[in-house]
């Protein structure tokens, strides 16, 4: 679809990025059109278009040939985009109220164009303001139950699921991952990034081979297990919520890779909040967590057993045995993302924002000490509850 | 590379194969040559040509855009020509003494011209037969072990590897494996076959839930696991072998897949002799179960120790780590190929070639018997000394 003449990528400007809005007939008057590229500048563009007389908006999202992280700049395939687009379109085939809407999408450009979600607030932002959403937990265990067992092999024919593993090879994502949650951290590297006052915890993981070890199981499984089409990303900075709706976006990790991976991302990125909050309020945030998981067996069950196409299915130990093994490996994989964020290249708010150093190194060692209990003890907890007084427990000592 | 005019597919004949032979300048004189077409005609054309001048030969091989077995024809992908000429050419930067030489591959056509191997013999024919193969088990455990530990993560950079999984997606033939050895057998399917006189041992495996729970979660590992690049299909039938030499063959199942894979479909057909062979010569065979291992332990661990590219890696837990689940897997796996080579669709000719109907049922039920022990115990068994003895007890019992 030739909307606009070029045959070549090219970073979109205001301007161009009207045009082709208008091109596409999405809208049909220029005039009142108002344009704000809205993005961080490190990885994409991001066009917000709104029509002032019809209250409608869109976004344009572009990929740039690059990334930038804290000051470093490394080149970065466009090809994300469209792994991004075809994800929103293979996960909105199950979950198309809780992902945005996709217009447009063009390879070469390396644009999606897609749903104004201006009305909703970035999860991780409004969580720190205090925010609680109460459906936030239900619609997150709910996309995650139907996106994974719906792009699995329980739920495809194989020729197909091989068919999605191939489109969704990402190498150069995924190598994001493999370095800055499961390698660096562990590592006496530059890419690590932590306060002086963190140096003897953190000096202790470098020398833990037992946690190293577990953290070495963890990225094999990472690099090995291709159980279903994950996000890839899914901390709360990737939900746009409100009281009533949640909105999972930029799926440009996603790739084949283990069921628990993107439970625990979320998991660990609520427990962000378990630790910072006290009182009733961190309880709230417990309550999430324990029906993220509620939701989600119970979905996954029940499409397990209306569409599940395993013969073996039928044996009734097996799905028990899958629920588990996504339960373990989810609860290590949210050890790993709560180290990674503390001590490595991508911080998250929830910590870096809190302005009191005591608190916040404090607050840090609480997320290692946890991080570290979840990778070494996954295997002995059992269950939700089970686990929320293990991160109490760890917590509070 | 124009060598034959057709740009599509066609069999070829003994004359067309002597004229692409011609072609391709691996001989210079057409008075000389001799062409057979020596393939069984269920998957493959297979022109052997003979200079019998110069006492030099080669193997045209060429995918049948089917598959025939016992009776039944389905259609099969002549993709799989493709497959097995880059399976042979990757395994060979690593092996290139145990396979055969490739001297060109034809996409269209489907075909791989390679080596001829005719001064070997077939190592499951040689073994019924009574031959040993001294160097078998060590050539098997080298080719095991570099074809492995060099197509995994722990050998190529994260690209490359994912480069190869993609490549080498054979999702056709990998159905074949998931549907033959891992499903049919355990069901009351058509697709199985075996005798009256085993009907009821048959049926207790149908009814074995705790059989078919360790099987589902063996075969969920054979669909997620892209470990290395496996042969895919490595019995006793894909090794031409001598006193000297030892060449592994046909890797047209090629695929991304578990370590354990190809080294439990290796334990299990010299397993098939164990069974059929008594007193001294069994002994061949169990020492040859044993060199296989511990040579693929060896050079397993040497190629680790001098190329493995994880960070990981200097946790002295991990390699025994990976090494003991590469060793649970195979006796897994050899137990999946144990049964099924005895059920299912696709026998061996070590079982089937007992001509004394009670004998032929005897060594049947114990493959079942040991297969079934595999898979069950396979976590419980302690190294290779602990498996000869499990073997030797299941088979005597």
């Amino acid at each position: 679809m030739a909307v606009l003449t070029e045959n070549t990528y090219k970073p979109l400007t205001v301007e161009s990025a009207i045009n082709l809005a208008i091109n596409l007939q999405l809208f049909t008057n220029k005039e009142n059109l108002v344009c704000k590229e809205i993005g961080d500048g490190n990885l994409n563009l991001v066009f917000h278009i709104v029509d002032n007389e019809k209250q409608k908006g869109i976004i344009i999202k572009q990929a740039l040939p690059y990334a930038k992280v804290v000051g470093e700049s490394w080149p970065l395939t466009i090809h994300r985009s469209e792994i991004e687009a075809n994800a929103l379109k293979t996960h909105g085939e199950f979950v198309s109220h809780l992902v945005p809407k996709v217009y447009h999408t063009d390879k070469t450009l390396a644009i999606t164009v897609m749903e104004d979600l201006s009305h909703l607030t970035i999860a991780r932002t409004g969580l720190i303001d205090g925010q609680n959403y109460p459906l936030l937990s239900s619609h997150v265990g709910e996309y995650l139950a139907k996106t994974l067992f719906y792009t699995s092999d329980y739920a495809l024919h194989p020729f197909k699921k091989k068919d999605l593993v191939k489109q969704f090879s990402n190498p150069e994502l995924c190598k994001i991952t493999e370095d800055l949650v499961f390698t660096d951290p562990f590592f006496d590297v530059d890419t690590n990034d932590f306060e002086e006052e963190l140096k003897d915890t953190v000096r202790e993981i470098w020398k833990d081979a037992s946690l190293k070890f577990e953290v070495a199981k963890l990225k094999k499984q990472f690099l090995t297990e291709t159980e279903a089409l994950l996000h890839g990303d899914l901390h709360t900075g990737s939900i746009f919520a409100s009281i009533t709706e949640t909105k999972v976006i930029d799926p440009e990790f996603a790739f084949y890779g283990p069921f628990g991976f993107d439970v625990g991302q979320f998991f660990a990125n609520l427990i962000f909040q378990v630790i910072v909050r006290t009182g009733e309020q961190r309880q709230v945030i417990l309550n999430h967590l324990e029906k993220t998981w509620d939701i989600f067996q119970t979905i996954f069950t029940d499409s397990w057993q209306k569409d599940c196409l395993e013969p073996f299915a039928e044996i009734e130990s097996y799905l028990p045995y899958i629920l588990g093994k996504i339960f373990t490996d989810s609860i290590g994989f949210a050890g790993c993302e709560l180290i990674r964020r503390t001590i490595g290249l991508s911080h998250v708010k929830d910590l870096d924002g809190i302005t009191d150093i005591k608190v916040r190194i404090a607050a840090k060692k609480t997320a290692l000490k946890l991080g570290r209990a979840c990778i070494l003890y996954r295997h002995k907890i059992n269950g939700m509850e089970d686990y929320i007084s293990f991160i109490k427990q760890n917590i509070n000592e």
